[in-house]
């Protein structure tokens, strides 16, 4: 599953190398472009057709990003949005109680009034593209460490605050290229999106944890929502045309989101760190947290309930880390790493003005390593939070900084409190959806166990924290003496700012306000001591590309909008082919009546009346990851005739570099959509819509 | 803690280098030293002791074997054993009820009636060592692959055989520098030993999880058993004698004890696939089934209590061998492991005669690495059982092929049935130790999950085992189906042979015997394949070693009798002394109240009466790893000064490297041992039969 961090991928052993021996071979569809540098003739001269600035731009229109980390696309002219499933499985829980389990059930708005509102979920569409990087060049001209880190993040804020960012517009500068470009991304903003349909939890993602990046697969992961303003649907010309006929083998296709983070560009100190350092230990917590929720789910149906969404999370990302690391630990592949490393080394040093002004970028990132390594820990549990890990606290953490840096100027306050960035945050904080104590009592005493464990018993954050009681015991009486579950009370205690912040006596406000100094005090060392190096360097390094290999290239992902293409396409796999498409047949034939691979009741009673030869899912060699989810499949007329929702397990190496051979994109048929709405949900008014019928 | 098998260590960044530096350092107490080839000269001229043969022998019969993975020491004339607490816990944990929870109270004997006896623990004593490596190599020459393997077991077997294994006899070839020498082990056995006296779990491991592997310390983890033999007590004059003075600051000390298992002797191709491959994957398993039990344990008292030694097991295991990946993943450290193993190729390389006989060993080894990571996970789940974790399951396999191994000749079976393992097989085999279902049933569908999960949906082995159930469903069906929880049905089946077991209708003997003919397949792949190619390139780098290093080298651990020596001493921590000794003052200083720093009531209540300033626990200089549990420390006058429980968090990186300036042992202090027999426990008998009076 694709939603931002934590779609990561494997290469194979055979095809790491080849992709290594043949890294610009003509065939590879690679890139994950931008918008503003697609490469239109390379995909004409390959495929027959040039997309002209007319077709990129309705396409960028027509697409969305959604706050939960995934993607999404307009399909009607009434803002019909539509995405994955499991991109709208948490508004799904959120709105559900034991009783009425949408989830499980699945949801049909009938019309239009029972569309229900997504307690904090927000869409945005792309408007427009402004290129500052000299602006945010100039800023930061002669410095380093701190000073260069403040100054870039003033800049920005100001950049974004001048684009004039509010609860309808939304500026982010991103740094493209690790620190090559910047451009000022801006995006309408809709904070306003209701649940119009999503089928059963069982089909949506049938096959389960043991199928997810797998192909063949058999899933339905869809969901549609609107978007509304002044309490009435959006009515837009900004859509992709729905084509039912969905993607044909062979077809060139398009695949518009948000990929959400790769790390191809990074340096190979960088790469040792995340392979030996901070992947290891993330895929431990993530194992340990997932052994702790999968038995707190067969403890009863209802803690079943309440920990599906992290549980899915949790195991979507254990898997996609794990195909990461595999890649990282492949030796050949990570031989390639270091090869290119060199030859552009070589490049640099062979001549004297590049070493200069280049020469030294690969140590001094390399020379911040052991720092971050030192700092990781502490980082990791105190200021990332995975010391703490419950709703609540996060409402608390919020509460108590935002107390902190709101009075002070925009341009000098943490990142997250900035003008531009407070709607989605006052989203999140006002929240209506549930708080469940026994899922945050049980996340809170496995986090705190954990802190006490990596950081030790006594180191003095420990022993502040704790003192004398145990995780679980703190974790107890902190749940169940809290507050915070309460909106109004969050509400507030964030317009009283920090007098009422100062005054509270609930007990997690009170902790958080005991860790923040030690939390803002390891973010600076690693800021200004790590990232500030790794940034710097990152903007030579970059520089020196453009100049040594041309600015026909893509840069890493970034959960900002970019343009995938390809073809629809099957591949070989251990000397046998995989066809690059599945029917509805074989959802029938794979299903054992056992979960993950049960079909829900409709299914089974709709059997009859389906056309079991509809093609279901498909694969396209499009260059995607995670952050992807819910992006439209789009063939060269702009109509959509698919939609991703995961990448086979070849694409788990991804991450760091594309496999040509192997790396498939996994996607939804519009012709499955638009049969299985009609036949066994009678969503005819969904399909009216799509289809203008 | 160091049962073997979960002992692991971590060495430092800076003492890795140190060690690679100096690995010859005349300062270091480096060395598991075998009995037959003690450093006695090298020992008298650091510390003007040098121990004689009639010393070495004396402590060699003084000291014993637990089939638990343990060491231990007779200390008394009535075949009274001191062990550890964690290495008694399985059998305390047997005898308990919910109602009679000896873990939780403890237990003291007061008399030798109440002694109770142990459901599956055989305590052995070394009576004997004979060289045989020649028979050994003889039976082996010219030959390789599965021919290499046959015949060297069944050579083996013969040996065992013939030296007159029985119920009283047990008879091991051990070999030793991986091949490089075979000895024959002869063992007396006693399969009867029953518990004498345990403290509370609370004292025995008191700091928990947290403070396991580290120091300074405050653990009474002792217990006592008695060896019996008709009925009576084993009447005896290989013993300690009783030092209740305890351990002295720098004075020269022995540590006697089972090593479990060291890769010192490893080739770097070796060392890789267990950093990447083996160490990694065993790790996540470890953390997520740590979940699920430290879940488990949370839902009632009775889960706590029935789960507490398996997730003992399991923490216990995962912070040692966390320590052993962090050795491996210190690049400083490995690169001293490349440049030894380059250093001794070079010598090879340059002599043309040992170039022909040795220069292939490194390459065919790392040759068979790949095939190694190809068969790792199925031989893990499926012969190495990681996927059918379940006591039950063991039974039945234990049934299924017994059945089939018996009826061969001796010297053609597993070598797990040859006659002479059979006396610990069938006590382990008709334990009458109670079985959870569940945590049976836990244990199972978390292994089942695990299985689907690693081999793969389609997997034809998880296709025939799962069929349309699922791990939950499957694992209840098993549990609550089976009958071989009864010992009168194991006992039926054993003795009723492959007749019996064909036509049993236990659903876990029909899983065992499904999955039989693929156990023992990917076994058959695994030993031919691999361990044939290490073993036989293990004999030649052995010979080359002895040919260019010399022979006064101690081989890797192999949870046979080692003798280490040492010196009673602390170490620096991150430039902070840290003092040998801590008193029992500092654990009532520790205490919070809460677990695990929760001291039991009777130390609460025994405090006004207690010498606080006695020393508890200590550290010294003296080489162990996991299996040393339980291991005596003496004195040079062969008296029992201490008790071996732990080791540092500096000594996990120990499997790879000894590290002299940070690696210590940690131990609890007789006088500390006295102090709270009498005094808390009031435990007289014990304590006058210690000390003669």
């Amino acid at each position: 599953m694709l939603e931002n961090g934590t779609l990561i991928r494997r290469l194979a052993l055979g095809a790491a190398l080849a992709a290594a021996l043949f890294p610009l071979a003509a065939a590879a569809d690679e890139g994950m472009w931008t918008f503003n540098n697609f490469p239109a003739q390379q995909v004409g001269s390959k495929y027959g057709f040039t997309p002209d600035q007319a077709w990129l731009d309705r396409v960028r229109l027509a697409s969305v990003r959604l706050s939960v980390g995934c993607s999404g696309s307009l399909v009607s002219p009434n803002g019909l949005v539509m995405t994955n499933h499991h991109c709208a499985s948490e508004c799904i829980q959120q709105l559900s109680t034991a009783k009425r389990d949408y989830s499980a059930a699945g949801y049909l708005a009938r019309k239009e009034p029972d569309e229900i509102k997504c307690p904090a979920l927000e869409i945005v569409q792309l408007t427009g593209i402004e290129d500052v990087t000299d602006r945010v060049k100039k800023a930061t001209a002669g410095l380093s460490g701190g000073a260069f880190n403040d100054a870039q993040k003033a800049e920005i804020a100001r950049i974004e605050k001048a684009c004039g960012a509010d609860e309808k517009v939304r500026c982010d500068v991103v740094s493209l290229y690790r620190g090559g470009q910047f451009n000022l991304y801006r995006y309408r903003r809709y904070q306003d999106v209701r649940l119009v349909f999503a089928p059963e939890f069982k089909i949506a993602f049938f096959g389960g944890d043991p199928d997810n990046f797998t192909f063949p697969r058999y899933d339905l992961d869809v969901s549609f929502f609107r978007i509304y303003e002044n309490n009435r649907p959006v009515r837009t010309s900004d859509y992709f045309v729905w084509n039912a006929g969905g993607a044909k083998a062979e077809e060139l296709v398009f695949v518009s989101g948000n990929p959400g983070s790769t790390r191809r560009l990074l340096t190979v100190s960088q790469l040792e760190f995340l392979r030996d350092v901070a992947q290891p230990s993330r895929l431990l917590r993530l194992a340990e947290l997932r052994g702790v929720l999968s038995q707190f789910s067969e403890e009863s149906p209802e803690h079943r309930r309440i920990a599906q969404e992290t549980l899915f999370g949790i195991e979507n990302s254990y898997k996609g880390l794990n195909g990461q690391q595999q890649a990282l630990l492949d030796r050949r592949f990570f031989a390639s790493k270091v090869a290119d490393e060199k030859k552009l080394r070589d490049q640099v040093a062979a001549d004297p003005v590049r070493a200069k002004a280049y020469g030294q970028i690969w140590d001094e990132i390399a020379a911040v390593q052991p720092i971050y390594q030192e700092l990781y820990l502490p980082y990791t549990f105190i200021e990332g939070g995975a010391g703490f890990n419950s709703e609540l606290f996060a409402f608390a953490r919020t509460l108590v900084r935002g107390a902190a840096e709101l009075p002070k100027p925009n341009d000098k306050r943490l990142k997250e409190y900035t003008d531009s960035a407070l709607p989605q945050l006052k989203q999140e904080l006002f929240t209506s959806a549930p708080i469940y104590n026994d899922l945050e009592e049980v996340t809170l005493r496995y986090s705190l166990t954990k802190l006490r464990e990596n950081l030790g018993t006594d180191d003095p954050l420990v022993r502040k924290v704790l003192g004398k009681r145990s995780p679980a015991e703190l974790a107890h009486s902190l749940v169940t003496g809290s507050k915070l579950a309460d909106v109004s009370i969050r509400r507030k205690l964030w317009e009283g700012g920090a007098q009422a912040v100062a005054a509270s006596d609930d007990p997690l406000i009170r902790l958080a306000q005991l860790i923040d100094p030690d939390a803002r005090a390891i973010r600076k060392r690693y800021e200004d001591g790590v990232e500030a190096v790794e940034k710097k360097n990152g903007e030579l390094l970059a520089r020196v590309r453009f100049d040594l290999l041309g600015t026909n290239s893509y840069p890493d992902a970034t959960f900002s909008p970019r343009l995938s293409y390809g073809a629809v396409q099957g591949y070989q796999e251990n000397g046998r082919p995989i066809a690059p498409f599945t029917t509805l047949a074989g959802a029938f034939d794979r299903a054992t009546g056992e979960d993950p691979f049960a079909l829900p009741q409709s299914w089974l009673d709709a059997r009859s009346k389906l056309d079991l030869s509809t093609p279901f899912n498909f694969v396209c060699t499009c260059d995607i990851i995670g952050g992807n989810s819910g992006s439209p499949v789009i063939n060269q007329k702009a109509e959509v005739v698919g939609l991703i929702f995961d990448g086979n397990i070849h694409s788990l190496g991804g991450a760091f570099g594309f496999d040509p051979q192997l790396n498939r994109a996994v996607a939804v048929t519009t012709s499955a959509l638009t049969e299985t709405l009609k036949k066994v949900y009678g969503a005819d008014r969904i399909v009216a819509e799509l289809t203008g019928a």
